[in-house]
């Protein structure tokens, strides 16, 4: 077999925090079935939300340097806040495209929005990394920028409720003052929250469009492996899950949301990867 | 100076996974104004309560290895989910006192209670345990244990939103079975808990009472440092504060909770200590 037919036929690495990226590698199945997929989620040390840029990237750098050992042709971080720190240092320090969540979910936003408001929710450090703010501008100056840190969303998806009174309440609070403030245009900026992406349109109604960067970010990934000719040409493509804690607790949820049957997750010692 | 002095002198090692474990460190403060605590909070990996237990175990022997290199007299487990799941192990390891937050509450909560009825709410892991259950049973096998694991609250804490409807509404969802079961003592088994205390008891009415580990496990300490003759002697007791992220927001935290000026906290790398 070529180089080159080797390659194409690789997997894509797709990293996440936790559970919350499978909401990528769902779109990636759908979107290129030939693929075959590594998943890493850092449930040992999810949430990122909450942590320092310093940290994230650390982490990051270290399950690149997993998910490298196994050959990926590509690395989608399918995680807003590893996105917003690490992104731009993988990608320089990679040989293999490195593709994040956030630019797909900007580029979408100014195409979506008509009346130049675009609202962002977020975890608090993607919200304090401003990199939403800045993907929009660099696309058009013009757009008004209305953003939130939520971070009992991901606690209340955790908890499993979706659709509970309690959780309209938060989202309430979370997004009054962007319906305030008049944003026709909604990002769900955390891969939690297309989970609970009903509820928030329930909340924020009708005229708001809502943007699911896992949807974004699959077409990106499709369009750069168009461009380098690295579509897979495999009939059978295989998907390999790895933890860093709770395989067991991951592979059933995994199986909620994945169109495949999740066989085998394995627990990774991550801290042994190199930075 | 005496080896013997030199030990009475030594700092105390307390560690949580995050910021909750300073309401011990300040009943520690409070009821030994002479001894010096080195303090480490695990916040790079909080929180442990979504955590295996394998996982937990490694982490605090790792932070064990960390505390032990300040050659402290005592280490104190000031977060239940690490008591739950290393304490006895720490001790087996240590040649120091190893004191955990779960069984100084599960003394008092047997002496309080007068129906036999006793409450726990805390993290997944710490229910999931049942340690609270075993303790308790070990005191007097005839209590009834009934138990809650309580996700949000410990989010709800640190969002600050101590006392709002949305705060009311979570705890009364947690807590109506176990106040229907009519309990007449409630163990608040997360040192975030306290923190909530007045609108726990709020919601679950003042017939019941709450019990706080911190304060019975600063009074263990105090005995178990009486018995072999290692209470400090000193005049100038120093507190040390670590952290494994974001120093500058613990420091702030730190500062609105302890009596004492927290005047420096360091970033440390915990991932480099052994296990």
């Amino acid at each position: 077999m070529s180089d080159h037919r080797l390659q194409k036929n690789a997997p894509i690495g797709v990293f996440d925090s936790g559970v919350g990226g499978l909401t990528v590698a769902r779109e990636i199945m759908r979107q290129m079935p030939n693929e075959s997929i590594v998943y890493f989620g850092d449930t040992a040390r999810v949430p990122y939300g909450s942590k320092s840029g310093d940290t994230i990237l650390r982490y990051s750098r270290q399950i690149a340097s997993f998910l490298r050992s196994f050959r990926v042709k590509a690395i989608v971080i399918a995680c807003n806040t590893a996105s917003a720190y690490a992104a731009e240092t993988l990608a320089a320090e990679s040989d293999v495209p490195v593709i994040g969540v956030i630019e797909p979910g900007a580029v979408t936003a100014a195409k979506t929005t008509k009346n130049q408001k675009v609202g962002v929710i977020a975890t608090r450090a993607t919200i304090n990394s401003k990199i939403y703010t800045q993907s929009l501008h660099a696309i058009r100056p013009g757009i008004e920028v209305y953003d939130k840190a939520c971070p009992l969303l991901v606690p209340l998806v955790e908890e499993g409720w979706l659709y509970d009174p309690v959780t309209v309440e938060v989202i309430d609070r979370y997004t009054s003052d962007l319906v305030r403030s008049g944003i026709d245009t909604l990002v769900l900026g955390c891969t939690h929250y297309p989970l609970l992406s009903r509820t928030i349109q329930k909340v924020v109604g009708e005229d708001i469009s809502l943007v699911n960067p896992a949807s974004e970010t699959a077409k990106e990934l499709h369009q750069v492996l168009t461009e380098k000719d690295l579509l897979s040409t495999s009939k059978e493509p295989t998907h390999k899950f790895f933890v860093s804690d709770g395989a067991k607790m991951f592979r059933t949820f995994a199986n909620t949301i994945l169109p495949c049957e999740v066989e085998e997750t394995k627990d990774i010692n991550i801290e042994a990867y190199g930075e």
